[in-house]
């Protein structure tokens, strides 16, 4: 069984860092080749940076753009970094167009450059899902895995929930 | 399906800690509540300490007592925290006794308490393989699961490997 | 000799936390507390929060209000914690109205919370030349300690140096 | 006034690493560029390693060495860092050899790897009071300066007192 994974950056919290000179967060580089290597992961991954947003700020073209780059993918195996914001509704975008692949989307609540991340532990999450879950789309947070088209952001609290019980 | 999940900790270089009076390498409490706390867990877990040892030093007395409990246990789905060096003999052995759970060993190589710690990340990968992997004791470690009956620590560079490629 | 130290915290990068559900910077409570533990401080401090202020939004109410709070201590030993951005402008307002004791203000260029920050640095050397320093306002950042009376923030680079060279 | 400030590297805990194969504790490099750099140190400093040992180890022929060090350098402010089990001990020796300079000897309880260390905050101590100091030997441990002849490490609490109050 071919197990390479695809892993696309779309910025999001995950990756957002301090500007010391002006007190803003800002993008720069992501961080995911230096998480990978700090979790001593073997399994063989590729990475390729689509954009660098925050989700509140994605447009339906940045969605397509994201989906197109499922579909044409050779990997079977996709893993998207993600804003945790709108994180559900790019999830349902591509639920509808790409079918044949295992795609999970993952993100954070904290920066990885800011010590306490949730980040680390998520994209832990994510490469093993990936690695088992059936072909379809899901969203990797909290500690599970959510059906792209039963989940939703938890505004109040932070936290990822299914929109309907027992589905 | 019941999702519940039961730990097992039994030590390692995960829980270790730095004793600054004497300089040495020592177990306290675990680490692993922060650790879930942490990574926002919202999986239904319960933490019970078996023991708290280097996994050098584990007896078959332990290493039974490991696999009564898992036996035993209730939950259908059992993540054991354990030090490396001996990680895949504890495999195997509980591998002999239970086959009907999805049983997930996994560990750190360097102390979550130190920084860099690459504990994190294999919790949330053992985490997220023992919701969806069948029946069977593996081993989780540098992103990969492995299957209890085919797996080893390479001593040399410190990396878990297949025993016999292609099984 | 009297040692005692009075600390004053008045906000700034210092001690700006990460809010999770809307990605702001905002002020919870100090982690100045937290820090001196962290350094195993044991020289006698006394700490109480005047304000939580980013200092670009600080007044001149909260700058009378600092050096009234400086006059009326009994310690002759004070260290304030402040935003950067106009931290110079306090300094000499404090030098002022104040002669017989030893000033000294200091902060960070990022917060302490988001994991390599140089406020513990910094707060370690404020500790010390609040010590050893002669009555006077100081502002001691980068390494260094400077006069109120001779001190800017270079706001390209983010390093504080002095107005004029050779005073 | 010259301000150019010499360290010595001599080892201790401040620079111990964890190696993940053997679990034991090692010496490669010493953090301290990295740790200057953190601390946004603008201040000049001339850094050398004179040896990598855990002070527990160190021979009079080691201490000898890093006092002719200080009596040849050209620097009259000098830091030595040093593990803390007999950095009186040296301290003495130093101070019975050098009576010109200013050298502050200071260390840390947890290795600075390892996330919580105070040896962060002890170097941005020493940075301070090797400034401002009178010519003479010093320990900076726990947040205070101790003169060479008065200070030893309580190894009941890890914490260093004068030995005789009063002086």
């Amino acid at each position: 069984m071919d197990m390479s994974i695809r892993i696309f950056i779309t910025g999001g919290t995950f990756d957002k860092e301090y500007n010391e000179l002006n007190g803003q967060l800002f993008f720069k580089d992501s961080h995911l080749p230096e998480m990978l290597e700090l979790g001593r992961n073997l399994v063989p991954v590729e990475t390729r940076t689509l954009m660098m947003v925050d989700s509140l700020e994605m447009t339906e073209d940045d969605r397509s753009l994201i989906a197109e780059h499922c579909m044409k993918s050779p990997e079977k195996r996709i893993i998207i970094t993600h804003g945790t914001d709108t994180m559900a509704i790019t999830a349902q975008k591509i639920a509808e167009k790409v079918r044949d692949k295992t795609i999970v989307l993952t993100g954070a609540m904290i920066p990885y450059k800011f010590g306490s991340s949730d980040g680390l532990f998520n994209l832990g999450r994510a490469l093993a899902f990936v690695q088992t879950l059936p072909p379809g789309v899901y969203v990797v947070m909290n500690g599970r895995y959510f059906n792209a088209n039963n989940v939703r952001k938890n505004k109040e609290t932070g936290e990822f929930e299914e929109l309907h019980q027992g589905i």
